[in-house]
Order: structure tokens, then C-alpha cells, then sequence
């Protein structure tokens, strides 16, 4: 394997060869998915660096790193001795890339980028800005040709998702999309999402770490549907399957060639902000462009009664492993076991598989103890990994994937006797998370009108998160599946009966500890007045919050009465499927509080 | 004068002679201005419509007059004989202008608009959606040659508005402006909008009812500024003043003509939302755009010290106002004089003319009684006009125009005894009201995020408001200003230390009563912590809110603390200005409550 600064002279004798000032290489892969699969991770390649976030930017002098502070000390270790700077973003001192570049190259320079990794909104507005600056942006692949082992795209075997679970068909799926296409005067659609192309055809993979994803491409015209995807990955069972939905399917690679052969009287829609460039560039630049959100995007945000009913059978599988987890947890604490981070991870893995239809975690468990709850992303690893004992706050965020649903919930709890301003932090938290579950809107509401109610207790003692308060959850798919969510930045995207998103706001004390209590929910009707249809909250999660890290003077009898309530529908649900030592240790969890 | 037949046939013989399909002609003028002079009332003139709000559409053989539903009842009376359909905007089966037009018409026809009324952003959405039902959209200005009654351009003498009330001078202005339009690599800035002339070169005027504004263009550059007015308009004080300010001074009509000259290797700054597609079209084709959101706008929006402190002093004066004036009313209801809409909307009036410098209303009184105070833009007329005897509750919008800045205030009162659902339905309002005052939020927050305050106790009870809770107001300018705001709708406008708002939940019940309260605020610092900035709400209108109209049960203590507070703080800045009688009468008002 090469040291980074050997691959970096590959790349710089390739843009010499081909006239490139500069070659920036996002994180990202052909698909705009949240996990890549190994074949795609350019940037780690040619830089070292393996955050989640980040961008090589590459010139024949030069090279920087962009991420954010997530990662400023990963990078800061990871680029010793590469040959870039690290750029810090979102510090004020740091330039943006196209300032960076701008300053750096000559006028009418180019910039090039693999355009499989960018999406053709990304790439226009990155054009933009570089002709803005008097620069211009070419697409070209400098890697493939350089990067001698790079590993093949992913093969395994992909499986049909059963009706039973997705509660409707493909044929019915592509009736509603060929709707949508209708409507906005639309021919053929090219779906490049991962998680789009799995909903619509109701299959599922095991490509990428952590959602049940197949690598593939689809193309949808009016009368016919394709699936571009590796021969080797469909079963004769897949195969039948497809046949009889009526699904073509073509090789994965053959995608581009297939659209240069779109005649010019077709509309193509496209959802810009998914598409890969180079797929762009494959249609036929007399083919009229509708460029708007993915149809499938929308539609599989709305959950059907099957996924619902599903999505509550994995809450009480998840709910049953947690209280297997913490109970564990509580014992080995109080007999000073061994325990780190690292350790319960795994535990809490271990009780999620005995459950029924678990197929593996819905992302990476964040177990932050004491000063590492409040690292956002955190996850420990070997060389950080905490050992926990009968003192401070831990705060764990875990999911799971079942057949029947995904799940997604943040707990944080005492250790040992928490503090005072750790009980005055944890209520607000509670605060929050209570004022948004509880929370009656209009239709037509947004997330981002809603996000305040988890903030608002915090804002009036000076306090706030940095993060997203709440976002969509997949289906047996992606764990952070758009397009709605509840966030401070707008988001145009209504709130619609069936969406389910996570509800979670936080408190993060640097150095100190982080809290986090997050539940899944679910938008369902509240009623009609003469002021037209208004929407509220379901809770799904079924797990009950510490009553150990509550300052009980801060909440009102409203807010009682909603943990109260919450706890005996959590213990009602569980207890079939717990032993009698179980249940006696969630009732005393979940036994009525009062002021 | 015409009938609107008449008119209508000149226009489709104008049509028939350019090979025109069909002619839009909307309710705007040529600086999207919200008071229009009436030399500009082209819809008016062709329709016969009078409404604020309203776009006449006329092909050879059909004509649609489109409104929403504040003018249903207004524009069917308007419309009868008219040759014009109405079209109620808002309602699922009312198409809108370009939906009937494509099925109207024949596939390529013209559709043509008066360049002049529609701002270059709208003209480019008309034309996309046009070109999308493959119609055509051209710029012909087919009004001006057949209405041969049309009125003046009004020509006004404008006034130079001193530095003692602007706080900054034109300067020091244009400086800012400039440093703006570096940022965005522009040489020269195309102003249209009546106010940000106005605030840019500290004139004021007096050509459209209720905005103290000068009809005028002005042409920033790197090296000039130049405004463009009728050169009658400009007294020698007025043209002393430009000259010291180095501003020169040009033919209103000539701006066309002025900027055909700019040379190609300029960059043009435009505000599109603003700017009329005649202007824009005026711009050589070779110049680069830079289509953003007027700096003028911006800057303005930010009041300087000075602005504020003048508008404190013009809320003491419009409180002494309201104090005279409510207790008037109250005096004359005991005595039951003859009281209505329109006679006590006079008497405000004259009860604000007593206050120094005094220039003028800031917008038509809304006095709404009983159930007209749930028609939101209600004003009364003669033929709606209502006696007001000892029963019902009173709806009262005003709002002054003072040398020192501009007020806009709304109460509502008991003049019975109000009901129990009116108490309620006042106390939700209220409770909305306080919610949004007390508001504390981080810097960087938009008026969006926001909104859900003043709606939250309402949205309980599945009640809303279908108006903006709050909109930004000028300094002796228009009362509606933007760019802020705090609406549901999304505006990415973050609120900033100095920006002036209103603050105005309300609730509605149909042919019953409507129920407003309205203060304005200003933004100001809260203090900082270790998650950044945050920002709080100054009240700034003095004013109690009726007692009589409460729910006490349904306040917490801490709303209670509020406005016992608000109204201590009313009394101590009226009093230095009220009589003896008045201070015993506001004193009454402002008694502190509790539970």
C-alpha cells in the first residue's frame, strides 16, 4: 500500500498530465449515501483521513483538508507528515474552498472532480462559484487510473423485502411514482438513492455498514421499470421476483450508456441534490431536465399501516432488550464489574440479538460516558474507550434494524449520584423533549416551526445544542431518511400523518458530560375545528427516562403527568415479554412521580 | 370617464393589432410599492376593481379578475356588468392565471404584460410557467396609448429629512451601500423601491397616501450616486442639500434611457424582487447581474440608535394619543353618544394630530366592532359603517406617522361586558402576545422559528390566525417593511440587534368578533454565555391591554408578573404628558392583577 504522499504525487503527475491546477475529493460516493462502501472512499485514500465528513482539495503546491470540529483531532493526527494542511471548518479564520482556491491558482485555472461523487446540484453551484472567481470546473476521474488496489464495488447477494413487512407492492409504489412523474410533464426518472431504489422495489441489501442497502441505480419511464445492478447479486428467487413485478434489470455499470440512448422528446426528471453528475452528463442535453425533489423520497417519508404496526413490534423488541441491558448495566455496576464503553456496546448488542428478526445496529452506538457524552458523534474506539464506574453520567444512543421497523433511542442516565446543575441540565433536556412530544400544530406545519419547543427552555437560560432536533427514520432502511426533520435551518418539507422522525434534544457541557433523551414519533391526526385539521405527536419508543436525573421543581404538573403517563404505557407494553425479575426491575423504573 | 366595457374593448383592439393572446394586469406599480399612486391604477382602470389586492386577465373573448377572499364580497359587486369573471383566489376549484391560461388559449400564443408593473423576479417566474404550457410571454405596454384620462405622475415637492431624525447621514449611507455592493463584486446598484430611496438619501415626500415617500430611481456607483425625479419635485433647500451630499440629479424617465448607456464590462447589482422587468430590460445584455436582496434593504431594517430613541419618543406620543382617545370612548359610551366605526376612527385621528410633528396616519385605521373585527383588513366604509352602543368587544388598528418614526398599535376592548368565550379567546391572544415578548432566543435566529410562540396556547385548542404575527416597520417610512419578519411562512431574514417588529397574534370568529393585540419590538441584546449570543424583545409601545378582557385562570403567575410589569412601565412614561384626569383614568387601566 502507498504512504498518502506517494498517492498524492500519482494524482499531481495526473493533473499535470491532464492540465488541472487543482482535484478536490469530497467524501462522498456515486449514490449520496450516508455510509460508503470501501471502493468509494477517494478521500481516504488520497489523504489518510477516514472522519465521516471532509474534503481533499489538491493542487500541484498545495493540499487541505476541510472538516468540521467533529474531527479536528482525528485529521490533526491523521494528516502528520501527509502533505496537507488541516482547514477547520467553521472557524472564522478559515477560508471556504473556492476562496482557498481562488487565492491559490491563477485565473481561468481549472478545477477538476470525479464527477460520480458529486451531485449535479452540488456541481452546479461549486461551478458557480469557481467562475465567480474566474475558474473553471472540468469533470474527470484522476483516480481510477492511479488507485492500483482499490477494492471492487460490494457483490453480496440482495433479498426481497417482504410484503408482509413494506405493506405494498412494487407495482402499486410505481403507480404512485408514475403519478407524481405525470404531474410534473416527466418521461423517465433516474434514482440514483441507495434507499430509494430498495422502497421502490421492495429489496434489500447488505452493501454498506449499518443500512440493509443493495447497490444498484433504477430508471422508471412510463411503461417500463429497470433495476441497473450487478447480475451476480440477484438470486434466482430476486430474479422471479423482479420478473414478476415486471422490473428489467441491466448491468450495474451500463447505466450511462443506457441514458446517452434517451431520445430528445423525453422529460427527465431528476432529483438534483441525489443524482451523480456523471449521470447527468449521460442524458441527452436535448432531453428537457425536471429537476425537483425525488417523488420516492416523499412518498416512502409517509408510512403505511404495515410499517406502523411493524415499527411498534421493534419497539417492543428494542424496548425488551433495553431493559435486559440496563438492568444488567445497574447489577454489574453495583457488583463493580469491568465495564467500558466499548464493553457495553457490545452487551447491549448482544441483548438486541435475541431478539426475533434483528438483523443488525441502525448506525454506530454512541456510548459517551461522563466527558464523552458531550462529543456529538462520538464512538469510542480502543485507544479511547472509558472505564465506567459508580460515579458520573453516561449517556447511549443506539438503534436497531429489525424486519418489522427501525429503531433509534438516546437514554441518559445516572451512574452515580449525578449533580445538582446535571439534574437542572437533564430537566430542561426533559423540558424539551416533553413540549415537542406533546406539541399540537396546524397541517401544513414544518419541522423547523416546531424545533423552538425542545430549545425553548434551554434559550431562556442562555443554553443551547448544536445539532438537529429531530429526523426522519427509514423503514428496515436508512436511520436518517429525509426529507423531513425538526431543526432550527428551514426545511420546506410539511409534516404529514404517517412520517415518523426522532424527537431528541440535548445539553452538552464540554469536558464535563452530555445529555440526550430521544424517542421516536410518529405525526397523527389530533382533530378538526372551523380552523381546519391539526397534528400531534404519537410516541413509539418504549423505554423509561432516569427519574434519578430529574429536578423535579423545574417541571410543572403538565409535564409530570406526561412521564407519568408515558411510563405506564412503556410498562403495560413490555411486561409480556418479560420475566418476573424483569418486570419487577421496570416497575420500579417506572413508578409515578409527584411534586 | 369610460365604462369598464369600453375599456376593456380598447385593450382587446390594442390586442387583436399586436397579435397578443392575452393581457395581464395586475394591481403594482413600477417601484412594487404597497400604496399605489393612482396614475399607476392601471387594474383599476381595466376592471373597475378597487381592491388592493387583485390581477385582471384578459384574452379576445374571456376576462378574469383573480382576489382572494378579503375582496369576494367587494369584487362581485365591483364586477357586475363588467364583462369579468371573478375568480376567487385561495378556493381548490379556482384555477390559477397560468392554469386557465394554457386552457384558454392555443398553444403558442402570446401572453403580454406592461414591463413596467411586474418586478423582474415575478416577469421571470410568469415566463418559465408559461414556457412550461408552451405559451409565450412578451413586454408591450398596451394601457398607456387608450387610457387618455390617465392622471399624473404625482409631482409633490419632496423634504430633505433632517440628520436629527435620521441619524446617519446620506454619506455615510451610500458608504455602506458600497461596501455591499464590493462584497458582491458589483459596480453599479439600480435602486426602485420608493423607501429605500428615501432612507438612502434622507428625503421624504408625500406622493402616495399614508408611506411619507417621493416618487424617484436612484443609481448608485463605485464613484456616483444619482437620483431620478421630476426636477419640480426639488426645491432649492432640497437641491442644496443633494448637491452637498454629491448626489446628482437626473429626469424620473430617463433612468430607461441612463442605463441602455452602462457599458458592458459592468456588474450590475439588482434587487429582482423589486426592480421592474422595464429596467431591468434597459440593462445592457453583456453586463453581468447580480440578482440579490437590496443592501439598502437590509441596512435599513437595522435601526441606528438615534431612530430608536426617536421612536420611543413617538410611542410616548401616541400613547398620550390613545389615552385621550380611550377615554373619550369610554366616556362616550357611558353617555351613549352617537358613536361609530368611521366616527371614531376620525377621532383618533384628530386626537394624534395634537401630538407634534405629526405627519400623518401610518396605514387606514382598522375599527372593527363585533363581527366586522374579524374581517382582518377590514376598514370601514360609509355603507358598512357600524353604530357602536354599550355592548360587544371593539377591534381598533392604527398607527401614526411622526417626524420621530412611525407607531402601529392594535387593542382590543370590552365595550359591554364580554362573554366567557370572548374572555377566553382574548386570554389565548394575550398569553400568545406574552409568549412572543418574553421571548429569549440565539443570535442567528429567523422570525419562523419564532412564530409558534405567539401561536402555542391557541394551537392547544386547535384555533389559529391566518395572518403573520409579525412584520418589520419602517422609521418614518412604511409600517410594513421588511426584510424580517415572523410569520409561519419561512423567510431566511435573521433577526438582528436593532430591527423593529410588531408583535400581533389575533383570533378570529366569523360574523362574531375578532380579537388582536399588537405592540411593536425591538430587538436587543440578552447576554452571552458558552453557547454564544443571545437576543431578547425591548416592548416598545405604550399602551395598556384591557383587563376587562381576561381570563385570569387561564395566566400563569409569570404572565401575570408581565404585564403588571408592562403596565407599571406604561404609566411611568404617560404620565409626565397626561392631565390630571387622564392619570387618574390611566392609572385605573394599569392596576396591577393577580390570581
Amino acid at each position: 500500500m502507498n504512504t498518502t504522499l506517494e498517492n498524492l504525487e500519482l494524482l499531481r503527475n495526473a493533473m499535470k498530465i491532464n492540465n488541472i491546477g487543482a482535484y478536490i475529493v469530497p467524501g462522498t460516493d456515486p449514490h449520496a449515501s450516508e455510509y460508503i462502501a470501501d471502493c468509494w472512499k477517494e478521500r481516504e485514500w488520497i489523504s489518510g483521513f477516514n472522519g465521516s465528513a471532509g474534503t481533499a482539495v489538491v493542487t500541484l503546491s498545495n493540499a487541505g483538508l476541510w472538516t468540521d470540529s467533529r474531527y479536528f483531532l482525528q485529521a490533526a493526527n491523521q494528516l502528520k507528515n501527509s502533505g496537507y494542511e488541516l482547514m477547520k471548518d467553521g472557524l472564522p479564520q478559515t477560508p471556504n474552498i473556492v476562496s482557498w482556491l481562488a487565492a491559490t491558482l491563477n485565473k481561468g485555472e481549472k478545477v477538476a472532480v470525479n464527477p460520480q461523487m458529486f451531485s449535479y446540484n452540488a456541481y452546479q453551484k461549486l461551478k458557480a462559484e469557481l467562475e465567480f472567481n474566474s475558474l473553471c470546473l472540468v469533470s474527470i476521474d484522476l483516480i481510477s487510473d492511479i488507485w492500483t488496489d482499490r477494492p471492487a464495488i460490494p457483490k453480496n447477494p440482495c433479498f426481497v423485502y417482504d410484503i408482509a413487512y413494506a405493506g405494498q407492492s412494487t407495482t402499486e409504489k410505481l403507480a404512485a411514482v408514475r403519478a407524481e412523474l405525470a404531474k410534473a410533464h416527466a418521461n423517465v426518472f433516474v434514482i440514483s438513492s441507495l434507499d430509494d431504489v430498495a422502497w421502490l422495489f421492495n429489496i434489500r441489501g447488505n452493501d454498506v455498514d449499518f443500512n440493509p442497502l443493495t447497490i444498484a441505480y433504477a430508471v422508471v419511464e412510463e411503461n417500463n421499470a429497470t433495476l441497473f445492478i450487478d447480475e451476480k447479486k440477484i438470486t434466482a428467487k430476486v430474479a422471479a421476483y423482479l420478473k414478476s413485478e415486471n422490473i428489467d434489470v441491466k448491468p450495474y455499470l451500463s447505466i450511462c450508456s443506457e441514458l446517452q440512448k434517451l431520445s430528445a422528446d423525453k422529460a427527465v426528471f431528476i432529483d438534483g441534490n441525489k443524482l451523480n453528475e456523471q449521470l447527468f452528463e449521460s442524458i441527452p442535453a436535448k432531453c428537457a431536465i425536471r429537476n425537483a425533489m425525488s417523488p420516492v423520497f416523499k412518498l416512502k417519508a409517509v408510512k403505511n399501516d404495515v410499517e406502523i404496526k411493524g415499527t411498534r413490534a421493534a419497539m417492543i423488541k428494542d424496548g425488551v432488550a433495553l431493559v435486559k441491558f440496563f438492568k444488567w448495566f445497574e447489577e454489574s455496576v453495583r457488583k463493580q464489574e469491568e465495564l467500558s464503553e466499548i464493553i457495553i456496546a457490545n452487551k447491549l448488542h448482544d441483548f438486541r440479538a435475541e431478539q426475533h428478526n434483528f438483523i443488525g445496529e441502525s448506525f454506530e452506538t454512541i456510548a459517551g460516558y461522563a466527558e464523552h457524552g458531550a462529543i456529538v458523534h462520538y464512538s469510542a474506539k480502543p485507544e479511547t474507550d472509558k472505564r465506567i464506574v459508580a460515579k458520573d453520567i453516561l449517556l447511549l444512543d443506539s438503534g436497531g434494524q429489525y424486519f418489522e421497523g427501525t429503531t433509534d433511542i438516546t437514554r441518559t442516565i445516572a451512574v452515580g449520584t449525578p449533580s445538582i446543575k446535571q439534574k437542572n441540565d437533564f430537566t430542561l433536556v426533559l423540558k424539551g423533549h416533553i413540549a415537542l412530544a406533546t406539541a399540537i400544530f396546524p397541517a401544513g406545519t414544518r419541522g423547523s416551526q416546531l424545533d423552538i419547543l425542545a430549545r425553548k427552555a434551554m434559550w431562556n437560560e442562555h443554553i443551547n445544542y448544536g445539532h438537529g432536533t429531530g429526523h426522519g427514520v427509514g423503514h428496515f432502511l436508512c436511520v436518517h431518511e429525509g426529507p423531513q426533520n425538526i431543526r432550527m435551518e428551514e426545511n420546506p418539507t410539511v409534516l404529514q400523518v404517517g412520517m415518523i422522525l426522532s424527537n431528541e434534544p440535548g445539553l452538552y457541557r464540554t469536558n464535563e458530560y452530555g445529555i440526550r433523551i430521544e424517542n421516536l414519533v410518529r405525526v397523527e391526526e389530533a382533530g378538526n375545528s372551523e380552523f381546519g385539521q391539526f397534528l400531534k405527536f404519537e410516541t413509539l419508543t418504549l423505554f423509561p427516562i432516569d427519574m434519578q436525573m430529574i429536578n423535579i421543581d423545574l417541571l410543572s404538573y403538565k409535564e409530570i403527568e406526561w412521564i407519568n403517563a408515558y411510563h405506564s404505557f412503556v410498562y403495560a407494553k413490555l411486561i409480556p415479554n418479560l420475566s418476573e425479575e424483569e418486570r419487577v426491575w421496570l416497575s420500579k423504573m417506572c413508578e409515578p412521580i409527584r411534586k
